[in-house]
């Protein structure tokens, strides 16, 4: 056998110590953290719940002896160590906190991905040269404390930390003082810099969204994360009595906000079927039954992994909100405008190599969420891998899972991770 | 001269008498009680605001020695004996109170018009066969308590007063205690049954639609009210994440509401253009930019004078609002449906008779919003007489009329009502 195909027989027998019964177990045991009914999770970042959950998850770890570490934001860091302590780890994670009606997979499972290749690799006895480290970063959801993603932005520097340590919640808890107890609870974990260099970063994540499922696909190839652009749209017309003001004299605002969605619903059609746009938010003034409407706001969300595509759009969108519509007045702000971020190709092709080694059926695509992943990929070779969630629901206490798919995630991961890490029986 | 020309030249000399600048005057005084900011009224039905302005009317009447009634709903009366005092009177007036952001002429202008008449039959030393009364219905705007035309609908039979005696306003007060007070604050009304007999009833009011300004018209000719379907329709998608989802798989309840509206719009414009058709409330769930909307409602408000054409439209939007649209379930509900009211031919003709030998312009329309007239009409000859409002505005502070046309439509009431009455030198 050659180098390779030596390494990838210990990879793949090592692959194949990863517990589909315990993997799922964690997940289970994981949702009764935050439970609320019908059956997700409410798990907010830095709450009771969001510590006992990080406290559980340490006590599991125990008897492995892994290091743990934890950065001033509270990012949790479980490292295996490698052959070379002097090389920077390999990194895989996701986060921990949810949605307020959130579900049991979104976030959880790339911790717990992280954790299940991590046993796998002592049940196997496989040590790599790097060490691997999985990652818990704090409030990726943001729903507590804005912003989101504060965990990674702080750790990758796209934020400061004291930016966010005024940060309140809607009872006006301060997040530094909700940082401190977190911080406090898990005295085991040593402290770290934020920073701390990483060789790569791979995410494992559920789909939130139907493509795989659609597909019979199990794995997805993440090649970037879309780009996105925020805009808000307003119409300015006049308020009317329903009964007395004939149609024609009309300035109705509601009936111009419909033509204009009839226009950017035109211009969306003309372009390709993977362009994502929403109108989520439209509200109406003064919004009674019998009062022609004076004035609509109303939202759009679009994205597209193509950095041409959604300036091109997003530009034209802009010029099209522009003016007047049917004796309306017209206009547009952009709120957001995030270019797409396109994964490393190595790393990208190190996980369709590892589906492909592992015989799994798997498709490249873009994310159309956000994630940590985004903010590491500014300091460190990046990618992800996504599993299946039914229907593409997420967001949502319906959000579901196979537990075949997650297993199959991890053992790509693991794949993939050793890979980067360099094996050694 | 033949008999009716002597009567026309009396009504022509008393008609000269109507003062433009003293019913003028009488608006600006009633506008002071409930003034807002620009330049409007709140003057809620049974308020101190209300209460003060009845007390001020009565002040301006007690010289002429006018009989003042009023009855268990405060609907207070003004009566100008006539020749023979067992011949029921003829009746005019409309409403003072306002809408919570009202202007200074929507009902408040029938009732000093009405004065206006009075004044000038005085001046001119006019008698008349039949009494002369001049009423304020209580409560016609509904926006303390519901509903509205409470007034004229108790008084008519459309409603009995203990029906209405238990509504509350929004700070939990009793209309039973507020009408209390109301009837204690005009202790020289003397009370009256509800339900007197009337001979007729002819409410002069501005327009609130822009169609006499538009033609250049004086007089409006009230043929009727309108009739008036509501309906509520909504649609139930499934929400989803904007950046996951593809287009085609969303079940977008907004995007299904466009279409919806798209729909009827087409089903509106082959209908004849004085159809009234006003989608004035949308409400989306859950109402987030990120977010596809799971659900949303809307109103519906179709008016029309003729009633098999509100028939037909109303049972068309019904059956249209059925179904699916784009994977998302459709429904409607009618919550109200008032067949379009016919005034009597003769008073129409009575009205457009004074309107040209008066040598105003003139033209027949129906009136698009309900009246206390409406309620009139069930027991007595009922007409109206509308005058052109600024730009059709109405239910709003810049509501606005022209001293010149409020005068020539208190001349019209004037030989209208004198030519009912029969006048005497």
């Amino acid at each position: 056998m050659t180098g390779a195909e030596e390494d990838w027989t210990l990879i793949a027998r090592a692959c194949a110590k990863v517990s589909e019964s315990r993997l799922w177990r964690m997940h289970e045991e994981m949702a009764a953290f935050g439970a609320i009914p019908g059956p997700g999770v409410n798990r907010q970042a830095f709450s009771a719940e969001d510590i006992a959950a990080r406290r559980a998850m340490l006590a599991w770890l125990k008897p492995y002896g892994f290091e743990i570490f934890v950065d001033d934001i509270a990012n949790l860091f479980i490292r295996r160590a490698g052959r070379n302590p002097d090389l920077p780890p390999v990194t895989t994670g996701s986060h921990m906190d949810s949605q307020p009606r959130g579900g049991r997979f979104d976030g959880i499972y790339g911790v717990l991905a992280g954790i299940e290749v991590l046993f796998a690799l002592e049940d196997a006895g496989l040590a790599t040269e790097h060490p691997l480290e999985v990652v818990a970063w704090s409030n990726e959801e943001g729903s507590r404390f804005a912003p989101g993603a504060m965990g990674s932005m702080v750790y990758s520097g796209a934020r400061r930390l004291d930016e966010v340590l005024d940060s309140q919640d809607g009872d006006g808890v301060v997040l530094r003082d909700a940082l401190a107890a977190t911080l406090a609870a898990t005295p085991q974990a040593r402290p770290r810099a934020l920073g701390s260099p990483a060789a790569a970063y791979i995410e494992a994540h559920i789909e939130q969204g139907p493509l795989l499922e659609q597909q019979a696909t199990t794995i997805g190839v993440v090649t970037g994360i879309q780009g996105t652009r925020w805009f808000s749209v307003e119409l300015r017309g006049e308020s009317a009595h329903a009964g007395t003001t004939p149609l024609a004299v009309r300035r109705d605002a509601f009936q111009a906000a419909v033509a204009v969605v009839n226009e950017l619903n035109a211009l969306v059609a003309a372009e390709p079927e993977d362009l994502r746009f929403t109108i989520g938010r439209f509200d109406v003034g003064p919004n009674t039954p019998n009062s022609v409407a004076d004035r609509v706001s109303f939202s759009i969300d679009m994205r597209h992994p193509d950095a041409a595509l959604v300036r091109r759009v997003g530009d034209a969108i802009m010029r099209l909100c522009d003016g007047e519509r049917l004796g309306c007045r017209l206009s547009i702000v952009e709120n957001f405008n995030r270019p797409p971020c396109a994964f490393a190709p190595d790393i990208v092709d190190a996980v369709e190599a590892a589906a492909r080694l592992l015989g799994e059926s798997h498709l490249r695509l873009a994310s159309g969420a956000f994630h940590d992943a985004l903010f590491m990929n500014d300091i460190c070779p990046t990618g992800m891998i996504f599993v299946p969630c039914e229907r593409g629901i997420s967001h949502n206490p319906a959000e579901n899972a196979a537990p075949a798919d997650l297993a199959a995630g991890a053992r790509v991961l693991l794949a993939t991770l050793a890979g980067l890490a360099t094996t050694h029986a």
